[in-house]
């Protein structure tokens, strides 16, 4: 099988699956969309939903980038010449009540070629995560079950290990908390003794798959749940916490702005309308500081 | 002369005289006190004004911190042992209205000493800037003469110098786009032939003497003025930008939070709400448009 081929095909059949299945969700808006081009190679399509009845701002791209590898990689895997290839899916869906949580999920894979151009290097990377403006245990229980029969499947020992992963990730290390209740994180994933990249492949793809049975239910559950003016406030509160960590410490971010990327398809990410407070404080027993609780205290979930 | 008791006596009186001075502007709001220790020796004032009648959310300040050398800086400055001391006023002030400025402005000085404890390096570094929302040209020359005299007074070369410095220093790169019209940004000032330490402090205290100059008429002139929801809103999409320059590239704000700075004192530089809207674009020969034109290819404002 070709892995580079298959997966491609993956990613554009799975945008496709997903905006459908948001838009359903939804009920209103559609999701539009951006083709753009990059000069050294390759391009993507950016798809945005906005002012929904239930999303507020959205994103679900896909990009396939190819080409001489970027001087910072070289140096980073020590070579001198190379070529690559990459793609994948990222989206980041925003709703606009603070009872729906803000989900992000991103599956890619890269391939580094010699001057003969074979392959000399390649993984997979990828991950699902959850930031919840209210702690509901069975929301988070449902969201990390899903993570780990999908993940059992192929290899026991990834959900354990990608949790871990997930929660020292999404850490915003100046707030001691994590940006949400997390999921699951890998990267650099290649083949071993046990997984093939044919198996390799297989995780993956449904990986993607499961995105929906992750994060649809807990859209329906809360979507026709009233919020007050202060619960709305808190979101974008918490927004704010989703900005610092995108902007601060994601290496995804950090990458794509530093080496010129697409600003607009990369910077999606950032919710609509956000707030910062000076020193902004929870009520003791609050609802708001039990999410805290759990941000500072990373739960097993399952 | 001691510089660094000079200069620090001097910040705190500055502190004092421009929290006045902007508490007069607002008629409303007065600044509240948070005063902040450092586990490694010494501490802050960091003093907010909210909800004003003209300021939205806005902090003047101190800090006054010494110890240990931070390791980061160690291996910077090729010195195993080290100890420092750091001193500064770093002012942030976000109006309500769309139709005044932001401005930020930071005075600082620095000392590194060794076992015996003599001077081993010192320096000043600062500079006053200002974001519009709306370019009024008279306010950008007003502005940036208020800068250029009160250089010219004490080395006619720093304004040309300083000038570019700030363009070059407040530009975010990945929208091609400096962060406001300017003003002077300079660093690691040391003395040299032309300029001794007393007439580098002179300097350096005339630099933050002129703030009131520079920024308070502008506050007047466009306090009263009335100004439409659409210019709020462009208001707080340019407040996106200037989140995304304080995150991704001020050297100031990821050195505080790499090395554990105080979070709400650093980040309280950002604006109260902000806004990300996917692909904001402005219209053709708009007051945005001009705006951006601007912020596209700086210009000579004296």
């Amino acid at each position: 099988m070709n892995i580079k081929e298959a997966f491609t095909k993956h990613i554009f059949d799975l945008q496709n699956r997903i905006c459908t299945a948001l838009e359903k969700a939804d009920g209103k808006a559609k999701f539009v969309e951006d083709s753009w081009e990059r000069p050294g190679g390759g391009g993507g399509k950016t798809r945005i939903i906005t002012h929904g009845n239930v999303f507020e701002k959205g994103g679900v791209n896909t990009s396939t980038v190819h080409g001489e590898l970027p001087d910072v990689f070289k140096e980073k895997f020590g070579v001198n010449e190379a070529r690559f290839y990459a793609c994948g899916l990222s989206l980041v869906i925003h709703p606009t009540s603070p009872k729906i949580p803000t989900v992000h999920a991103n599956w890619r894979y890269f391939e580094m070629y010699n001057a003969a151009g074979e392959i000399i290097k390649r993984w997979f990377g990828g991950g699902t995560d959850l930031t919840p403006y209210y702690l509901v245990e069975e929301d988070a229980q449902h969201f990390h079950n899903t993570m780990k029969n999908m993940c059992d499947q192929h290899n026991s020992s990834y959900y354990p290990k990608f949790k871990k992963a997930c929660d020292a990730y999404f850490f915003n290390s100046h707030r001691d908390e994590t940006r949400g209740i997390g999921g699951i994180f890998y990267d650099y994933m290649q083949q071993d003794d046990r997984m093939t990249w044919e198996a390799l492949l297989a995780f993956q793809l449904d990986a993607g798959k499961c995105f929906e049975e992750a994060y649809l239910p807990l859209v329906e559950k809360h979507k026709t749940e009233t919020y007050t003016k202060e619960q709305k406030y808190w979101q974008e509160i918490r927004r704010g916490r989703y900005v610092e960590f995108n902007l601060l410490h994601d290496r995804g971010t950090q990458f794509g702005i530093k080496t010129k990327g697409r600003t607009e398809s990369i910077l999606m990410s950032l919710p609509a309308t956000v707030r910062w407070d000076y020193d902004f404080k929870t009520e003791k027993g609050s609802d708001e500081a039990k999410l805290i609780e759990v941000l500072m205290n990373p739960k097993d979930w399952v």
